[in-house]
């Protein structure tokens, strides 16, 4: 197996714009990275495309917009999690050796068809993402004492640190006081205990190792790769909801490809559709015990959500999961400027679907 | 590098049917596939749904309908060719030793959102699939002095070989006549020189080798894949209709990984969208030299199209490329019953998008 490298990755103003095409903000990140030159165009060999855009042939749309004639050129989509699904696909066409480069690039726009499920009947009434995030949320305060206190500081955290983060959706600090007294939309959840889905995009450059030796001055490894699907009904994954779960399964096996634990990680960006979900994400990804996950807050040893997270960035749901490997790669390689997190060698990316009906957890680390 | 096999394989009927949603026919094949048992349930560690449909998240809902908790549910598409796309994507998957199998199912409703194309403005007026398969037919008998009479030879041939499929849309042969006073569309296209958009779902199981090892009797390998992406632009891909072309390079590529020539080929399916299609791709593929497709369909070294084409079977898109791997999986492994090659090691794929936008060419063998 070829190992393969983070070459490079570039994104966009996360934002509520919504008049421009999917394939022009895709094309945003796209030409930004394209511009740093890591490789020639001629040089791609894949162009996957990462959204929910119920357009045809995507893929091969934003190719051309690109200027690339790839060989490859694929269209992705898993919803909240298409993005990795996406890097878990370019992995494999590099690390089988088929391919020497993947351009992916995730990209969605606020009124994205991925807004709406309706093939769900088992979410019954409860159809918005928030009735599922309520559901983890009143699930996690009965079963183990989290406060909704506990909820706000993640909020604030994540704010906090999109504050440095020029692409974010929300650049301005927030406190606890004003998380909790935010419009109350289901109890236990306010306005800003909930991300907003966004118009943006991101973009990654996959290399094999040896594409990269003479291109990358601080290769990043992707190490490890986890995946695991329950269900797309809400129904069957309530049901597991104190249960393993399909982040632990995904984590356990990124762990074990990744030859390492979770002591081991530095920085991670986690999927925080929700402010519970962060909290469970510590646990489910082995930072802290089952239930811990709300004092967990409160020390954090494991930088979370440097760029501000899914609540601080907002959802472009195509691009997350690959915003997502763009700051653990710029973490990584040291060039995250303001955001950097100090001296850190491995990190981890969480990303997760529709109320958890598949969870990606990906493991990058530096040599 | 894990060698890939393709492990099994399973096809529903190809028909005129629309009430039944794309789920329910891509069930169909998958269930299929399932009740042959190669693997359980739970072994298939990937889904992978190849498909135009708009629906969201759309191989995790499939995956619950088979009954499956895979590791990596996602959907691919690119619009004819999405079949092979999803099995380029499978076989990275498993050719890098992150999973050990990949279920891929395509299908299509006949009334597919893939019908139309609305992005291609360079299309003008021309905006139907016949106007491209009018421009190429007529460049090729302009230039090469191709007949109306060799373009019909090709629909009686698919035709007779669809008539032993039971699987196909046509299964009624049909002499050059009744080609030739088929409904004029265009000059020179007749009806019956062109394929029918259709409902149906087809589905592969790829294995890595030791997967395979004690599972599968005569296993069938993926030795060559090659694939290339001009433009999405009607425009810029006719600049090229008499060039390399896609195909060309897509065919050069899997011959060089699968170290062999086009002489080694015993048995193809080859993407016959319209007549025209298969004389030319008989030329881009190597088996005759540049314009003398049209006298190779009166000698037909290599067995073209067994299981009755694209002319033959009809067009489900998301399907279209896993029923071909389906065909040529089943020649050479000596389980095509009425439609059997004698004596076949070598099989190719051949599977375009959109005007020959990107094409897609896969080689398979028996040790």
């Amino acid at each position: 197996m070829h190992r393969v490298v983070v070459g490079d990755y570039a994104t966009s103003g996360f934002r509520k714009e919504d008049l421009k095409s999917v394939f022009d903000i895709a094309t945003e990140a796209g030409s930004l990275l394209l511009k740093h030159q890591i490789l020639s165009r001629g040089e791609i060999d894949a162009v996957i495309f990462s959204s929910c855009s119920s357009d045809q042939y995507s893929a091969s749309i934003l190719a051309e917009m690109l200027g690339i004639k790839p060989k490859i050129a694929l269209r992705i989509d898993n919803l909240c999690n298409s993005g990795t699904s996406a890097v878990i696909s370019g992995h494999g066409l590099i690390a089988s050796g088929l391919c020497k480069s993947a351009l992916i690039v995730g990209a969605e726009t606020r009124n994205s068809p991925g807004r709406v499920l309706s093939w769900d009947v088992t979410r019954g009434a409860f159809a918005l993402p928030i009735h599922w995030g309520t559901m983890y949320a009143r699930n996690h305060m009965r079963t183990y004492g989290t406060t909704e206190e506990q909820m706000a500081m993640v909020v604030v955290k994540n704010r906090k640190n999109a504050s440095k983060n020029p692409n974010a959706l929300y650049r301005k600090k927030i406190t606890a006081d004003e998380v909790m007294q935010s419009k109350r939309i289901t109890y236990p959840l306010k306005l800003l205990d909930c991300s907003s889905l966004c118009t943006g995009a991101s973009a990654v450059l996959l290399l094999s190792e040896t594409m990269a030796s003479d291109k990358v001055e601080n290769p990043v490894y992707v190490t490890g790769i986890g995946a695991q699907t329950n269900s797309a009904s809400l129904a069957k994954v309530m049901s597991d909801i104190n249960g393993t779960g399909t982040s632990k399964l995904a984590a356990r096996q990124a762990y074990k490809m990744a030859k390492t634990t979770p002591k081991s990680i530095d920085v991670a960006e986690l999927h925080d559709a929700f402010s519970i979900m962060e909290i469970m994400a510590y646990e489910d990804l082995g930072f802290v015990q089952r239930g811990m996950g709300g004092k967990y807050v409160e020390q954090n040893e494991v930088a979370t959500n440097p760029r501000g997270g899914i609540l601080g960035c907002g959802h472009p749901l195509g691009a997350t999961g690959l915003s997502q490997v763009a700051e653990i790669t710029a973490q990584l390689s040291g060039s995250a400027g303001r955001r950097q997190v100090k001296g850190c060698k491995y990190g981890l990316v969480y990303n997760l679907s529709a109320a958890g009906t598949s969870a990606i957890v990906v493991i990058l680390r530096v040599d």
